[in-house]
């Protein structure tokens, strides 16, 4: 991911250092190398699709806390609380021209394909959430939003994968499957954690979404059992509650059952995956995947 | 381009037809089509290289606009004037990744490769506008920062169409080389029009780079032969002169030969440009180039 192709400002590369050097758990290339080797895929180009599906997914977090203004990522200053906006917009920028250009380097066109449609469905998914305050169905919207934010992601560590070598459709349909299902069950245990997780280790304040107006699933069970539940979800959602109110509100879904049924929601997606992963022989990336499924749904950070 | 590959919100789509119905003088996706027919390349994939260009190039103007500020371009209201940052930031990563689609489309890696490389040069440039505000030598900075704004993506709409099939190294250099030029010339007199044009033809305020204390070549001839060329580059640089000063140093340019001695350097480029194509058969589509070439710096907006 460091190597860089050609010369270029050293504040590009430094930037790209800053946001690599902060960590992150590295979920998304660890599936794509699992699963690269558990398919027998050459591994240049595993590692390859790995290192550019990190990068799409870096940039991707640079724009989004430009836009939502989050000053803290992983414990850290974002790029955005450093620096102004040009420079912010425009190292975005150049990461996603660098994952494209990693992606190039696959080998793969079917595989740049979903590439680009895969950063398509991550953008739309944030202007539909900036547009649409309105939503008929907000468990609905919630699953679409979290598919297109992190799930699309996750399919393409899978089926990407896939896309470098000649596999039959049953192979890629479960590890399309596999990929979409954890990607899912991260987004909601993030959210779960974004409730209950300790403000240290998760990096950023706590019911950050909440706070922005946004209803993640703790937030939607709760207000499922709530009385005045749709009432409550509008005022939450164009941030009309007091400050007290609020803070009162994130008290009593931390204290709820929300939080017990959206982990059970997870860990049921965690489940369907680990099942897509019975159709391969035993070996030991087929258990670290299964590991993984499992560690997904069980992290407290 | 405006065929959306798959259902996304309809606000993207409302703000692609707005971009493009902007009009613009399509030159890019022009030369890339005369290319195409010149060569006898396939025409589904030359016409979708030829989109996919205009496209980046789109995404690249919307990115722009915002960080500048910019409130008007080809005459009407820029997104960011119309939008606020987020959906702006937002719908520029959207055509980015319409634009990866479509060159994806054309069934090019190599192309790919060159359309990611490409992304980086531009940004890479803007980035360096930004940061860098001291320079050793400004005319080689003026050249650099032409060829990664402009000329980098005229070369993509030659070099590019030369990967859509299996030519010769002389074919591909000379059309590089074409390319290459007529990018530098145009920008050229892009910048010469920022002084001289109308400033309701152009479409957007006069000396719009001196303002923000970019010295283009028109700027920079004036400066040589200025007794304070040195000190008074400085000042324009930082911004530094009263309104007064520098509306008469905007006149004192638009009345000088620095206008002519620059449009004779892209006459120059022109030049060369159109030679490129004497080693093609004569056929309508090299003539076509040919004028194009001589269009470009003959414009007047």
């Amino acid at each position: 991911m460091r190597r860089s192709p050609g010369e270029h400002h050293s504040g590009l590369d430094d930037a790209i250092d800053y946001l690599l050097s902060s960590g992150g758990k590295r979920i998304r290339p660890t599936v794509a190398i699992l699963t690269g080797r558990m398919l027998g895929v050459e591994k240049e180009r595993y590692i390859t699709l790995a290192a550019s599906i990190e990068m799409l997914h870096t940039a991707t977090l640079v724009h989004d806390d430009l836009i939502d203004g989050s000053l803290l990522r992983r414990g850290i200053p974002t790029l955005n609380a450093r620096w102004s906006s040009g420079p912010t917009v425009l190292t975005g920028d150049y990461i996603f021209a660098r994952a494209a250009y990693l992606a190039a380097k696959t080998g793969s066109l079917p595989l740049l394909e979903i590439f680009a449609r895969t950063l398509m469905t991550i953008v739309n998914g944030e202007i539909t959430q900036l547009f649409d305050q309105e939503s008929p169905d907000w468990m609905q919207s919630y699953l679409n939003r979290i598919y297109a934010k992190t799930a699309s992601l996750f399919e393409v560590a899978t089926e990407g994968i896939c896309l470098l070598g000649d596999f039959d459709s049953r192979t890629v349909q479960a590890l399309k499957q596999y990929g979409c299902n954890i990607g899912m069950a991260f987004q909601i245990v993030d959210d779960v954690l974004d409730f209950i997780g300790e403000e240290e280790r998760v990096g950023k304040p706590l019911a950050s979404d909440l706070r922005q107006g946004i209803l993640t699933l703790p937030a939607l069970y709760f207000l499922d059992e709530h009385p005045e539940g749709n009432g409550l979800a509008n005022r939450l959602r164009t941030r009309a509650l007091e400050e007290a109110e609020l803070e009162a509100i994130i008290r009593q879904i931390r204290d709820s059952s929300a939080i017990r049924q959206a982990l059970a929601q997870a860990e049921q997606m965690s489940a369907i995956a680990r099942k897509q992963l019975t159709i391969f022989p035993e070996c030991p990336e087929r258990e670290a995947l299964c590991e993984l499924a499992d560690y997904i749904v069980r992290r407290t950070f």
